[in-house]
């Protein structure tokens, strides 16, 4: 039976709707009809072919929520009705160090992706949330604990959430160590309120002196705008950890400098034209690194999940219909967003 | 009392013989009469003004070893005639929090080097160990336990050695990692013999195919010639450190893709032209770190000359007279030396 969805039949064409199939649930699926998904940049990037290997016809999507409408024989973690989401991972290989350690999005032999990864299914790549339903292995099924009433902003978590909470924790943000933040977007935005309830000093960093107001109300304690080198100065050699959620090409070492001995800047984002070289001798006058991280493992979003809910943290979003997708594109480009597209996918069936 | 050294009075003059004075010794002073001083690539570079800030006359030198003839009142860690060795420092501010914890090479205020620092001795700046005689506070002195007929092997272990055993130590090496070390100069070669005493797995990369036989003399498991594509492909996703002595700009990618997950290349060689920007999708997809990392502390250059004592470790050298150290230059510039020269000091006299 067809449901509806929004995709691209190729690269150069905008998204439209379309109808797919689901797979029946088999023994260890979960049903989910799906409520809200988010728009990632990763979305747009795929449809639009800007990596390689764009599958078409590609449905993107993978901040997604949604509730149970069915359940395999064998699944014992989940039951009609609950609240559940899904992020970006819907499969891997479950038998490598990594998966076996709960980091499957590292998994050595790539984990599948909840659109545009490899699957049995018809047509015989992942269809993403931009849905109205979806069927997922229940292992790669989380839980969601918030209030109903935050469905919604709670879907970017899946993707912007987990993104940035995982390297903070990796690199065990807390009391007493300053926190840097650079890029106040989907990511960012996340990274700024996650630092704080960890209980870091939140330091944000952006291009935009209109967003130092934004910055302080998404909970940093300080923001300095990256052009004003005095500003930028006054924290030289100061951070224990900084979260560079920019995929813009930039000068890196504007923030490998503001690292204090054994400080970390680490990257989340993957710059289409290569940043810079950094400087070699900001590194080693002061043992300082520069490391990457990917989303996180399913053990650790259900983790970054329940956090969020015992702490009231949800996204802050902005809700379309499924006809605006195209448009949200656009001002996603402009970074005309504060500071997440949400489909509500009540209105995929229109 | 004027000594003998050897130096160069401008950028482009060779090194000569020269008189210089030392201060005579404080009440924590320790005077060390020099018996042999290796040569490193900073040497060069320093006396050369390849680096901002060379002040002439210039006498380099920074792998001293020698004999204690005379210290001062309150020292009480040495007495005459003790086996000591000077490295890359002789003071710090001795109270910022890198000082505290005995990380004096990341003084937040600067180390004294120990040529071209700041001193209060004339000229006004230090003077290294291409001289018959150096005087340096006692928190600076290390004590040597090799046998004394291998006094001029250690010589390179001040330098050499910790530049290449505190990252190793920092970075956790030991039984069940596998570790590369990249180039066999005076670093590499002292990082391979210190990395497989500390039970690692240890691969060594060259560009030199006439250097893998080498690589295994000097204790590595394996040897890689990094031109190779098929051999350093054999190697993906394996390492968990990789230590790269090279200071040529080269490409990093090649080595960053050896890594395993959390894995890290660290760097302790500063290139005068940038390495080709890393790949920031390497760093992402295996949450991987590019790193550097500074010789070490004075603790831990203790630590390190025990352990090589104990282990009976020392570098391999070629023991030359100062009217060679032009020649020496040319030589190491071309990598024609196996691999660490070293100035017997005896020969400062004729």
């Amino acid at each position: 039976m067809p449901i509806k969805a929004y995709g691209a039949h190729a690269a150069d064409k905008p998204l439209q709707p379309l109808d797919i199939e689901r797979r029946a649930p088999g023994p260890r699926d979960v049903q989910i009809e799906i409520a809200y998904c988010g728009i990632c940049h990763s979305d747009l990037h795929t449809v639009r072919s800007e990596w390689a290997g764009t599958r078409y016809p590609c449905v993107p999507g993978h901040e997604i929520v949604g509730h149970v409408s069915a359940v395999g024989a064998e699944v014992t973690g989940f039951e009609v009705g609950d609240a559940v989401g899904v992020g970006c991972m819907v499969d891997s290989c479950r038998r490598c160090p990594s998966c076996a350690e709960g980091l499957e999005q590292y998994c050595e032999n790539g984990f599948v992706g909840t659109y545009n990864g490899r699957t049995a299914d018809p047509p015989g790549h992942t269809l993403g949330g931009y849905s109205q339903r979806i069927v997922v292995d229940e292992r790669f099924v989380l839980r969601i604990r918030h209030p109903a009433a935050q469905l919604a902003a709670v879907a970017p978590l899946l993707c912007a959430g987990i993104t940035t909470y995982s390297p903070l924790r990796h690199w065990k943000v807390g009391p007493g160590r300053k926190v840097g933040i650079v890029g106040i977007g989907g990511l960012g935005h996340m990274g700024i309120k996650l630092a704080r309830a960890m209980g870091a000093h939140v330091v944000a960093f952006t291009t935009s002196e209109h967003k130092r107001q934004d910055a302080h109300a998404l909970g940093a304690h300080e923001a300095v705008v990256s052009r004003d080198a005095a500003a930028m100065a006054r924290h030289a050699r100061s951070f224990d950890f900084i979260l560079d959620t920019v995929a813009a090409s930039h000068d890196l070492d504007a923030f490998t400098a503001l690292l204090g001995r054994d400080g970390t800047l680490c990257l989340v984002g993957v710059p289409e034209h290569p940043h810079p070289s950094p400087s070699v001798a900001t590194l080693v006058f002061g043992r300082r690194s520069i490391a990457g991280s990917l989303i996180g493992g399913i053990r650790e979003t259900q983790e970054m999940l329940d956090f969020c809910a015992e702490h009231g943290i949800v996204a802050d979003i902005e809700l379309i219909a499924a006809g605006q997708i195209n448009e949200a594109y656009e001002r996603m480009l402009r970074s005309d967003v504060k500071y997440r597209f949400v489909i509500d996918a009540a209105t995929l069936a229109a």
